[in-house]
């Protein structure tokens, strides 16, 4: 009975530290880590969970950044842009990306759609507008996101006619950033 | 009768012109792919399953690469390092990373050992040899595999003992080679 409570203590006692450790620092986690143990947020959009697999306030990634996004039914992206490489890989689910290959004129126009699906996987070409949609009504629908050249600075727009002038820019675009100690002024900016 | 043979005469043509027109050009994939019709090989490597799901000369991509690997039980890496970054997210089975953390002498030295398993993910520390074995001898190993700025330049090591100066060096080293026209002479030089 003193051992188990001894080990109960032992593991309250680690689990808080590395809690606590691994709030914004790499050396707080484990180097193989378990998903399922991960922070998850929504970043203020309904029926996202966002995970970071590896981020670059969090993991110090310099090149690339991992994501595990499930989107609930009904639940998307906004519509954006942005000059880095991304590729998604979907894992469970299915929906649509809407994809403006036309986005070089004065606005993104309107978009051409595709299914995605459980198994299925696609490459955003740079600069293109775009969104990912969760149009399945019944199921979650899960995907991993690799990004090159983190943070990422994202253009988002309201509709498909809204002017590239009139993009939101977001950057830096940091989905860790309860970890981002810089001035927030750079923010939302243009 | 008639409708049903036009039909199959049609997806054959069009299956046919696929695959020709996929071998190594952006153009001949459709944007969203179905992992499973994607081509496999296993690069001289007993065990492994290799799928490209986003390479720099089959789609084009230059900061970052997306590979699906599947290592049959008792199956691993080369033991190896590179510069670029690398994220792996464990799919299916278990098995260990080998990660000598200590590699900034002579030669690797003797590595540390992660267990690894189904929904976890780690990031390879940059310019560390490391070696990823399936170490279950029931069950398939599926990872997926991300780096940066390909094509990857990677040291292979015989074992761990071996100094860096008598690593061999693959570069580039391209894993849609098939695809690669370049002259064969840069490969496989210091
Ligand atoms: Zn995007
Ligand atoms: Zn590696």
């Amino acid at each position: 009975m003193c051992v188990v409570a001894l080990i109960f203590l032992l593991s309250s006692l680690y689990l808080s530290a590395t809690t606590e450790a691994s709030k914004c620092s790499i050396d707080g986690f484990p180097l193989v880590k378990n998903i399922s143990e991960l922070p998850q947020d929504n970043y203020g959009r309904a029926g996202l969970s966002h995970i970071i697999l590896a981020g670059s306030l969090l993991h110090g990634m310099k090149e690339i950044e991992v994501w595990l996004q499930t989107f609930a039914p009904g639940s998307r992206t906004p519509i954006h842009r942005h000059s880095c490489e991304e590729v998604f890989v979907v894992l469970k689910g299915s929906g649509n990306l809407y994809l403006a290959s036309n986005s070089h004129g004065k606005y993104p126009g309107s978009p051409q759609v595709f299914p995605i699906f459980a198994n299925s996987t696609f490459v955003i070409p740079v600069n293109d507008a775009h969104q990912v949609w969760n149009t399945n009504d019944q199921e979650d629908m899960q995907v991993l996101v690799v990004v090159s050249r983190p943070p990422v600075k994202v253009f988002v727009y309201e509709d498909w006619l809204m002017p590239h002038t009139a993009a939101k820019l977001k950057f830096p675009y940091y989905w860790d950033e309860p970890c981002f100690e810089a001035p927030a002024t750079v923010r939302d900016e243009l």
